[in-house]
């Protein structure tokens, strides 16, 4: 795998591949992960990428995070051009973090790679342009796993975001070996937010298994959702608009109830 | 404007285009533009769309949001195919929302439009993709504009996003009307994080004229945003990485210290 006449010192683009349709790649993810020799990546995010004759293809499992960035870079600090290929946007609850701690932690070389991060659309924006405008108020996106920070802490967040107002998306809300978090969530959030607050759970949100639905917090099952569901959580202010024949619109409005008085 | 052989209930494609580089419309966003038959939008973002014979476009001044929405709403339940051109996505603190208003309070005719949001790299991530991984850990998006909102509710989620350790996306700091918010929004998380956290402007990603800079909290300087700029505010966990003959990356660990110890 070292290179012939390419460069010493080579690439690595960590690159963001949209929620799942290739018509929310863009141009300058496709132009990536064509120019790359060798692609790195979660096995089902590199099975979206068209395949390339000579292109070098190393799949691995979903929570081989670091060892996968210090792979990608090790390849590209031996004058290798690499892509990382990433769901949605890399720096959202992605890839580009781990890259960056492997730069850090890592040997010298690393830190002389031609890094490049495309950005991408991540979960919360397919879910919320697919059901209106959930997020056309302040948000805050919050991993719901703890495998790298207390839950006491993912507590705390819950708490602070729900009483300030913020919109809430939930990545991560669920896993085999997280199965009560995303209730234990609900459970909290009912003890600061009215029981009517919509809950938008979008599964797939642009494949074939897309499934979106929408319940009110009093009534949000976490068993609805799975590892391929962002969660929104609405606020005291989010409306639900019943449409005539269309599925209803939810939308947080811009200005405050406070502000429009 | 109104329509020949056309259906008699119209679409209306709510799209964005992105931070400003063509390499980062989506083809999704591409088409919605070419099948349009009327587009509507701020006039800067309507001049980045490529020009089609026969297509009429409707430049609009930027903070004429929701009268915009109830244009393009009216031309499509007239019949049209219309698209409303947002910058970067359209569901963060863009046209999504003022679409869903005017949809809401208009007449029954706006909720049987064929309505389709396109999704789009939003600034945040444009930014954080420039340097990086900033929002590697949780994080929010504040609009600082208190035109829809009070400023004390702007002051509270500052408080409450930094005491909970959130990164936090500042969108439209500053504005001719709005000269002070940015300065005092600094001022107020000085009372929360260290100085020495880090702070992105993102100014213009991705087009010609992209000026990036990286400060301390303690030397942040409002003077240095403007209409174009999206400011990022690190936690104390965030970090720099210096690197030998190219920028240096700022990134949020996706662990707490406490979570690796």
């Amino acid at each position: 795998m070292t290179g012939g006449g390419g460069p010493s010192v080579g690439r690595l683009a960590v690159v963001g591949i949209g929620p799942g349709a290739a018509e929310l790649v863009t141009p300058q993810a496709t132009a990536a992960l064509a120019e790359a020799e060798v692609l790195y990546g979660y096995g089902p995010y590199l099975d979206r990428v068209p395949a390339r004759p000579g292109q070098v293809r190393v799949p691995s499992d979903n929570r081989e995070e670091r060892a996968r960035a210090d792979a990608a870079l090790t390849e590209a600090a031996g004058g290798r051009s690499v892509a990382l290929v990433s769901g949605g946007d890399p720096g959202v609850f992605a890839m580009a973090a781990a890259v960056c701690e492997a730069i850090e932690a890592g040997p010298e070389a690393f830190r002389r790679v031609d890094l490049l991060v495309v950005p991408g659309v991540t979960a919360m924006l397919a879910v919320a342009a697919r059901i209106g405008a959930p997020l056309g108020h302040d948000f805050c996106a919050i991993n719901l796993s703890d495998n790298l920070k207390p839950w006491s802490l993912v507590e705390a967040r819950l708490d602070a975001a729900a009483a300030a107002g913020f919109v809430i998306a939930l990545y991560n809300p669920v896993s085999k070996a997280r199965p009560w978090q995303l209730g234990a969530a609900f459970e909290r959030l009912r003890g600061h937010l009215a029981p009517e607050v919509p809950v938008v759970f979008g599964r797939a949100v642009s494949r074939p298994d897309e499934r979106i639905e929408i319940m009110r917090l009093a009534d949000a099952d976490a068993a609805r959702a799975d590892m391929a569901t962002l969660v929104l959580i609405g606020t005291t202010e989010t409306r639900v608009v019943e449409r005539p024949g269309l599925p209803p619109l939810v939308y947080t409005p811009r200005f405050t109830r406070e502000a429009a008085r």
